[in-house]
């Protein structure tokens, strides 16, 4: 059960409201990077973990912070919004191409559809988007996607970080850098506890079971040089089962051969031939012969 | 440029051809754990990376196998659905139930839409979506992502692996675990490249920047026991920057405060309240007070 | 700012785990009807209020309220999962229809996905979308949103609770149809608030500025007998602005006349017609006359 | 079976094009509060009904009327777009920021992929989505849902009429306008034709088999002040069959207890501890004890 | 303007209801093959269409007879639905397997969402999109498109027409079966009319400013032999502007050369290397020499 | 099997980078005319392909070329993107309107998301979809399919061609036009060694299995005027199988009668009267006589 209290985990203070701006943050809402992702990310791995109960845990306190700073993100877009012209004047372009352009950069939807409210859409207005939410059920899978998620969110803030001068949102922003820190760091500990950092997920698929042959091979299938060095061309494979090598990329399988569409009158995949000679007879023929 | 050789990287042979089978593998090409996804994520990370030049060769090398994982499961998907029966006698369900037990496992679309091929779906039939390819355009945040990638494709081949008794079909994919302990290994060798594998992602923005007082911290918002010793609540933090510790929630912002409706007539906001007061004034008073 | 507690908001409980339902539970999740949809809604619709504070508060309440309901769901997926089989059989038809009826009624991605966890999309695995959150900035608007979402999520509810005859779930879905109950009425109550219930949304465009021949006319464009003594067809309207009549449908328009497509060379909307005599010229014949 | 006249409904008439407008319009067609949205869902709602039959000839009636509106708005973006630069010097901005201005605020779709025409989209380009179109089966959610998208639209176009001075869009919208004031009215006046509006929604539900300790109670999950003489706090509920009251949210149910990762090995849930002792074994050690 | 009657376009009849047939004939409805697709992408043509008139008429004409055929075909679903089993008790396996074999092979959505009605989906509950909706602008290309559509669809139909034993619907299908030979039929005739079927579409392309070299040369990229004696490789090209001729694939571009990472600091593209040495320096390093 | 050449399969070379041009090259990328499209889709029908073989080696030898256009386009984003402003500074507009106009102008995502690359989706940034992947699995609809894809790609590559000054960016789409002219008249010169261009797709349908009375009708639902010498009205049908002929729309069908709400009380359809008289009994009522 969740309950709220009316103040914000941060401080929310937009000093010159920019709807420009708050186009741009709704990629932190609603986008890939997201908080809305995260959020239903964190709870639903929390929600679906069968142990051990410190990782369900802590999942959960994760995942019910998050909910917080998409409140923060939504408060942040309606405060930028209040900088929006919402009237567009048939002559706009030509009286005053400074508010054209900043209107050619704001969503309008921010004004026709939501009345100067934030969206659970991403930067371009498209959708939130449920399949993002990744549960693979395995914890050293999540916890790598977890890792990346918040990876992805800490790009994305540092650059909305540097597009900004006002200093509220500065702050505020400051502040998500920062849990995106620690949230990063947090995954990989937990990464840290597992053995092989997890690896290969799942780490309890019998690898005796996995094609021997190409299990640690890096295989060349592009004609740019192959670094001898490199830490994933030689030496002992990250997870410490096996040893990197290189090969040059052969076709280990054979030409595919499907049943012809002769043997599936019923599918009606074919044609005749342009000729009078059918190359396959009619579905009908086939069924009377 | 690419080039295609029409055998099949490698092996794929079903012995006992099983559209429910078929259904299951869609997900292994069309979904967000799918080969498409792999094979379009790593090919436009290659394709938009800024150097250097070794990583961005490694990614076009490995984009371009998979899509010869792609061929191989399109193939085997196909050769499954050999075992499809296309005619749905409308008395099914009565005369044989066997049959009608199939036919609810199997996709439809498989037999009226596609004629016995594979799809761009996952195994609900719900289309691959572009959403999925992620490129951050930063190196360490995309390395986390590929390995987020292959730990979800790993994990759902391996269960596809005990699916099936199909001699073919467990060859095949003991292949694509493979590959994938690999390519999970491959992503991870490149962040041992990096300082504290490239954590924080991005790890160019100055971190005085970000708020200091909560970067490190594990922030309780949930009322299940915090472990003291685990790895995320105490010691040095995985980036080596800063040490962890653990806090209880605060709201350290202030209840928001929006414009309020009336300053903002043009919105049509608002509504007049019953008992005759208004809470606020109609648009058109307001402008013609 | 959010808090949790591990205690369920009210109890789950699954005595016969029934993966059939499981997948019939998602709608109640992840589909339109489902509770993510209201949850969101709430709390953006309280997030964006731009007043009367007691509107913002009772959104806010209960979209936090609904976070919960997911919790609750969530663990019932979860609980009902704990009776799939996971492996199947090659014959599994053949061998035993019983085991394959159930798999067929089943979501794959349960299992091969989600390794028997909740996810975020429906009953066919379609994901949520963002672009069912309602919020159009006026509360008038916004209420009406509501209550037709409890509708329909009240009438799911019913539907899933006769469908299962497992007491724990019956218990749970009689608790959250009891919910669906009072927020139905909430939302009814908001607008019983309001003048005429907030009709017509938005109240503060001035009427006399729509047209004022049709505005409260129910013109008839199909051939079924209209009821005279429909609440619809005569009598003063709902709003009590107008009195409502009945017009067989005429086309007061025109038929539309766009720029030809020759006027527009650039978009090569045209072609050359086969007989010599082209219709339109070429684009570069024009632009170079 | 329906017929068209190549008349319009109502006048479309565009003074001055405006390229930016056409984008904005395009919520009216393809968005979520939009035409087609409408039209689909009242003709399904009428094409699915199972009585009363005046019910159904009503939708049927409206629905097809929408079909009309979706044919203006189509007209109306496609003049709107007769004023679209189609040619984007590589050096606009310096050259002339007032044409970039505009093509800023433009959808580059309307040129590049439909020759200046209206799509199917809203005013972001993001699809119709088949998902909006609501048919619970019950006629009182149908008719809240009807009301709600009803409020959308008239939403959506009195800020549409405000943004543009053109004579001849504020026409076209002042009719709309008014249809939408008349449809609001319409379903609303259904409502009223059923006991309680039709409340709760599924009337037909024993109310006595929900859980009656929690059906017209407002729960108290965020710390604001609850307002004691709401209309949603005391009194009777709206449907007139309970008495609103007002409790603190309190957690009614445990702790939930999935079965533990170890008892389903077939999932891959798990990972080995760091240190050497595992706390769950690996699944091939379970299966050969 | 549209009119409707509540007479069908043609007569549909369910014998033997079935729900399995119910979710296949939504195909027909909500899929791409489907008829809100056609409806809606002729409808479009035809509004947006910029001349000659004849065209403009035509696809009004049978956008509008489209419409009666969604009317049809969610009258059929309704119908077939009338056999659905809408208690699923939890034993239903065990106890029956015929019912619980139908159960697994329908829509969930049609008994808990639609109750019992057609809805906006394809056979796998996958939602209608805006983005099959094709409107290039060019008559040419259009007419192509909607020959591909018709193919779909009566290779969906025909498809359909053999899955079913009821008389009822061989004959609505059988209906539906020709309209789609004609609508094919019609759409050819339409490029027929034009000079080398409207190609290369679109025809007024100066072809003298397209690459000579390649413009009509099959290129090699795969091992499989290529037939000398094949339309496409030799002789005249079917628009008879040139001469099919075959040429293996070459690189003709150069290695791609993107700017580097390190001149874009405040993208944060970048990372530190792990032995100490930096390949970039930090951004913030930059900006500060 | 694939392999990869780092040389690109034709120059791409942008002189003047502009990220306006940038965004709308996307629709090229990750549009439904773009070639991620085509790619997969020559790709899907290659693998699925069941004969004769030379249609399945021609459609993999032209989608092993596709995914080398996708290589030039992303390379071409890439470059474009180099003339990206990434601060947005708060006072924009006022300060530079040329900057604000091209910000304006730009996909946002292309800087905050994917720092400076190419992204999977079209030019609004909506995500590539995979339903888009059509192969029905009839060779001669998939070859109208193929046409129809080309068409609109070539349609779009021409409007790109004239959008720019930029001689590379102009000879990269010399090249793609090109090609798309090679391959629209490919697609066409399979169909034309089918008979009757393999219309009606699919041919193997017995045609005396078809609604006889409408099949070369042209059916009239629309009030404009139907050309009596138009290729379509009159004379042999485009496949030589009938002969067109014109007739007015009539209703041969009845009003649809399905069973009404009260025999299904389980689906909760109904409601109360408001008048105390109920149109129908309660489900309760209807269960317990």
């Amino acid at each position: 059960m969740f309950l709220h209290t009316k103040q914000l985990a941060y401080k929310v203070r937009v000093d010159k409201p920019n709807p420009v701006f708050a186009k741009h943050l709704q990629q932190a809402i609603g986008g890939i990077e997201g908080e809305i992702r995260v959020c239903l990310q964190y709870l639903m791995q929390g929600w679906n973990c069968r142990g051990p109960e410190r990782y369900k845990d802590m999942l959960l306190n994760t995942g019910t912070e998050e909910i917080g700073h998409i409140e923060m993100l939504a408060t942040a877009v309606a405060l930028n919004l209040e900088g929006a012209e919402s009237k567009l004047q048939e002559d706009l372009a030509e009286a005053n191409p400074t508010v054209a352009a900043v209107l050619g950069g704001q969503d309008p939807r921010h004004v026709i559809s939501a009345g100067l409210g934030a969206m659970a859409t991403d930067a371009n207005g498209v959708p939130f988007n449920g399949s993002w939410i990744i549960d693979t059920g395995n914890i050293g899978a999540n916890m790598h996607a977890n890792v990346a998620a918040e990876g992805g969110g800490r790009v994305l803030a540092t650059r909305l970080y540097e597009m900004t001068d006002d200093p509220g949102m500065k702050d505020m922003l400051a502040f998500l850098i920062a849990r995106d820190t620690m949230h990063q760091n947090q995954w990989m500990a937990v990464l840290e506890e597992f053995k092989d950092m997890g690896m290969p997920a799942p780490m309890d698929f019998p690898q005796e079971l996995e094609n021997q042959d190409h299990n640690y091979e890096f295989i060349v299938h592009s004609d740019g040089e192959v670094p001898g060095d490199a830490r994933w061309t030689s030496g002992p494979s990250v997870d410490s089962h096996g040893t990197f090598s290189v090969r040059k990329a052969e076709a280990w399988g054979e030409v595919p051969k499907l049943a012809p569409a002769e043997a599936r009158p019923e599918l009606h995949s074919t044609v005749e031939m342009a000729e009078g000679q059918r190359f396959v007879r009619k579905a009908k023929d086939m069924l009377t012969p």
